[in-house]
């Protein structure tokens, strides 16, 4: 029997999610509610008999909905993941979970209390240019890595709908930067102990719209994630994710969402001891920055990874069916909030945060 | 009548020191005098009338001597300036000035009570690279600049001789680091408050060979610095030296030591006001991470600085003739030293130190 959907929130992402699950899960799912305050919105609904509410309590009401994916923005996260728990629905909620870890606090003693399964949509788990760098992780290909760094710079500094305002939740840090540090923490298997962060907001009038994040984990290595909405290049492939890991026998690097050029580059020969005697090895003002001897650099090609977002709603609905774990933890959940409050915390009184 | 120079240490640094000199100051300078522990090392001196001494006792004690170059390694610096000093000579020392700031200070009493005029050889300040994204900053190019960016990558991760023994004052931080930092201080008007730094020796054995420095300034600016001698990229110019100036009004970049790519990228509109209304603007699952639409990005080429080192020494004989200031003042040395053991503690901390 078909899993029956209700999106609560059709703007952007209510759209993707309905999307993606008609696409790939209709022997599994059905989308049987939509709602959205604008009914206009619903139009381009692809379920053509989901039934269409303009206020939430009316879907929560519904016997017909299993699942209520909460598309809201995010101020509205928690009244609707409430709503939805005292109604018995599972909950998937979109990222962040919450507005801040209080909250988030709350909506666990609810959803617990209503005895409801509850997760967070962090698809970008599966994304290709993530995971052709954790693939190189995971395989050690650079020896012991001590930076990983993500980058993602953008052309507009477009910001849209309600994601301009900070009441409703808006700047790039609950946007893409909650998925960004998911990425690290879910992909190094070492607890942060430091969070060092700059937010600005440079041609956005509230919200944040820059940020470089310095996560210093427990094993030593570092972890930096620099995103910025108005960071401009006249470069083709300048606007997608860049990822340089570094290690100590070796550097992988790869852009673009679904990154074809993947590399590991590592040299021949790595120092070995060098005598203390005042040698004069080489000539010209710089001897560490020159180029390398020929033959010294040698490179392997990192294969672009082949996830997909399906594998989150597999996952979800594996596990909903009781057959898996869900992918997103209550504890990922809990320490992601907690990096995010402390990424605040570092900007706003410029100084390390220790967790 | 010439100015007569010493030579007090002739390694890498020393002879480039003869040759910078000899090749452009013939008129008005002389090489009298050079002094090596180790004599085959002075055999391929350019200044066949040059004294040569095995130690340096030797030749400060050469009246024929006004100016001492002093190149020994960091850590005799002090002993060798203090020498100088009391045999009368001026000094024009290496970078860093000193092991530490405590050491500086002695080194200024000592030069002031000995009435001779001392300063650092920072002709970094000349490179064309940082000069060409100078010209950027300072002709507003980018509007209000948040963020400088420079960064310098290695694929041998060879540091020389001494360079490699912590107690010679070895290090990538007191070899390039000091160049970077006095770079961003004497550009960026505004003083430092905050200090976050990552150092690490990834392959050497007690040295550091990667560091990401963040200097935030007084203005709101943020100046990030990362060297790293084993960060390795199959990529032609990897190992130069590259920068980004980001504003609010574009971001400028340049690549190489002699960049000819220097370009100012700046878009034909910004983002004004964004409505609140749930607005449904685009599609795809990125929105703000998407190519430019096609007219939006302009770019501007950024000439080429025509600076050299030659400059330095212009400075410096106009300053020993009474004509200029020394383009390095003793604040300057102060404060750039006082960043480096910031840098120091903040690594050896793991946290922000405030300045």
């Amino acid at each position: 029997m078909s899993v029956k959907f209700g999106i609560v929130g059709f703007g952007f992402v209510g759209h993707i999610h309905e999307k993606g699950l008609v696409d790939e899960f209709q022997e599994e799912v059905k989308i049987t509610a939509i709602c959205d305050i604008v009914p206009e919105r619903m139009d381009d609904a692809l379920s053509a008999d989901a039934r269409k509410y303009t206020r939430a309590d009316e879907l929560f009401a519904d016997p017909e909905v299993d699942v209520a994916v909460i598309c809201v923005p995010n101020h509205l996260h928690l009244e609707m993941v409430e709503k939805a728990a005292r109604a018995g629905k599972s909950i998937l909620c979109e990222k962040p979970a919450a507005m801040n870890l209080q909250e988030f606090e709350k909506m666990m003693q609810i959803v617990k209390s209503c005895g409801v399964s509850f997760t967070v949509h962090h698809q970008r788990r599966f994304d290709k240019d993530f995971r052709t760098i954790k693939a190189a992780y995971d395989a050690q290909e650079v020896g012991r890595p001590y930076m990983l760094q993500s980058k993602l710079y953008g052309f507009n500094g477009n910001m849209h709908d309600w994601h301009v305002y900070n009441q409703y939740g808006g700047g790039m840090l609950l946007d893409w930067g909650v998925h960004l540090i998911d990425q690290f923490l879910w992909m190094i298997d070492s607890p942060v102990k430091t969070v060092y962060a700059i937010m600005k907001n440079v041609i956005n009038f509230e919200v944040d719209d820059y940020f470089k994040i310095i996560l210093g984990f427990e094993n030593g290595m570092f972890g930096e994630i620099e995103l910025g909405t108005y960071f401009l290049k006249d470069q083709d492939n300048w606007f997608t994710h860049h990822w340089i890991l570094a290690g100590d026998k070796g550097t992988a690097y790869c852009d673009g969402f679904a990154p074809s050029n993947g590399t590991v580059a590592t040299t021949t020969r790595l120092l070995t001891s060098v005598e203390g005697k005042l040698t004069m090895t080489a000539s010209g003002p710089t001897r560490s920055f020159g180029g390398p001897e020929p033959g010294l650099i040698v490179t392997k090609h990192l294969p672009m990874a082949t996830t997909s977002y399906g594998d989150y709603y597999r996952n979800y609905l594996a596990a909903y069916h009781g057959k898996e774990e869900f992918l997103v933890t209550e504890e990922e959940m809990r320490r992601l909030l907690t990096v995010v409050e402390a990424v605040r915390k570092s900007a706003a009184e410029n100084r390390t945060v220790e967790l």
